[in-house]
């Protein structure tokens, strides 16, 4: 019987949006809470808490610490999208179907709104109260500090930024891509793995896997950026063509970015064969779901 | 004979400028990198390392721990700094004598280079090689995160946005500052307190005289702004009075608000003589540098 990834996910799904709300502060001073909110909840596939709850799941990770390492990775990204979308940067106004942060909210707010929700995902990471072991709490704070950093996000969105009407070569693309959004793809799979004591073997598997995965989530983001439109999409598609941005389908043709895909399925498969961790389904369905979605 | 503060200091300043230096990488991709560097290294008073590593120094707390989070909270300090300047923001030019990071980077750059500082900040913090206990690492970036968030800084930023042009009450400026400025000054005092074991009272006589110190910085921060010229202060001075931002001189008249900071610098001397620690001088002589600086 094939596993089902959405029964799966749809009692994880409600875990963490329930841990979301409960974590981003309504009170928040003067709208900045409300503007964080609308950031954060009510939006987006939660892929990065899935990622880090099932390889925490699949390591017999501590629960509590995998609820907190999920929910701060998705802070970290819904910031990164506040920003990203900002005048400064790609000034978009549309994101997940509704207008974006700035937009609702005002530039100043959602630059703020952006610096507070990094700063809480650190602050979910190393609660007094929470009964996480300090060991586990030190190792997340360092996993998400590296994947969010200037050799992780921000260093690929800086390189994103130079690139615009440059020609790029597929390494300096992978390069792009692995810090801008596999660092922190990977991140999420590997604090889900320190969220309990995973053999070598069982760390670099789980490793591997998040590289490819990441790495997959990118060309399929590049070739839905041709393929799907903007409702599919809940954001402006066309838009990294029109802007003259390089991408794998710009660079490889169409085909052979779905056959690069795949390929990377592939090795996000072999990867977990390698980890010898008993039950690793819920990773492997979540790569599939990655290659093959249409959003 | 009375303390040395200059002596003290120059040799402290001399190892956190060298670890900075060290720590924020010229090499980060795109030109972030620079931009990372020139929003920290030459320039500012260090004010934060040095109560960090007065309250370490005074607990015997981990040399490298108090050397680390020292520099964790600069960056900090650095990248809110480097967001309040850009245009949707305070829109200043002038910093320490220099353009602005947006100035001579640009908005997308300044806005990246901040937010890879903050999360560098958190990476200083967790180290997996320096021998500091998974412990302190876990209160560190406790402390940090908790300051610089929406309960802290980032909140009391929001509120000062919101404040402009309104009158504030007395509790209410004190409110905005408490978190804007006072909450890390005074997390930068928690944070070397935690690099040791400090007793109970010691812990609670530094968390006050932390608050105090922090809530005497931004008296005299408005009383300098009224009082001294842009070539003293390095930034725009005039500039809350222009903006018509309610500050402690516009509330409390020029004297009576140096009269507070006087009060408060006596709140710092008290809350050091209950925390029973053997020498809290340069504690004590940080906090009068704070009160009767000209810049």
């Amino acid at each position: 019987m094939s596993f089902d990834l959405k029964g799966w996910s749809t009692e994880r799904l409600q875990r963490v949006e329930e841990a979301l709300s409960a974590w981003v502060p309504a009170d928040a001073p003067a709208g900045l809470g409300e503007a964080m909110r609308y950031a954060v909840l009510d939006g987006g596939k939660r892929l990065r808490p899935l990622l880090v709850l099932g390889a925490a799941e699949a390591v017999g990770g501590h629960p509590q610490a995998a609820l907190r390492a999920g929910c701060a990775v998705e802070l970290i990204h819904a910031y990164s999208l506040v920003h990203d979308d900002m005048p400064c940067m790609d000034n978009d106004i549309l994101r997940r179907g509704k207008p974006t942060v700035h937009v609702a909210f005002g530039q100043a707010t959602a630059l703020l709104a952006g610096d507070a929700l990094q700063a809480l995902a650190f602050e979910l990471l190393a609660p007094d109260d929470a009964g996480i072991p300090d060991r586990t709490q030190a190792r997340l704070c360092r996993l998400l500090a590296q994947a969010a950093g200037q050799a992780g996000m921000a260093g690929g969105q800086a390189i994103d930024l130079a690139a615009v009407g440059r020609s790029l070569t597929e390494d300096e693309l992978r390069h792009m891509h692995r810090l801008k959004t596999g660092a922190l793809l990977q991140a999420s799979v590997m604090m889900g793995a320190a969220c309990g004591e995973a053999s070598p073997a069982a760390a670099a598997g789980l490793e591997t896997y998040g590289r490819a995965l990441g790495l997959a989530f990118q060309v399929v983001d590049d070739i839905l950026d041709v393929t799907a439109d903007s409702a599919t999409l809940g954001k402006t598609a066309g838009k990294d063509a029109a802007q003259d941005k390089p991408t794998y389908v710009s660079l490889l043709g169409l085909e052979p970015a779905r056959a690069y895909a795949l390929e990377l399925l592939g090795q996000a498969r072999s990867a977990l064969a390698t980890t010898g961790l008993p039950d690793t389904r819920a990773l492997l369905a979540l790569a599939e779901m990655v290659v093959h979605r249409e959003n």
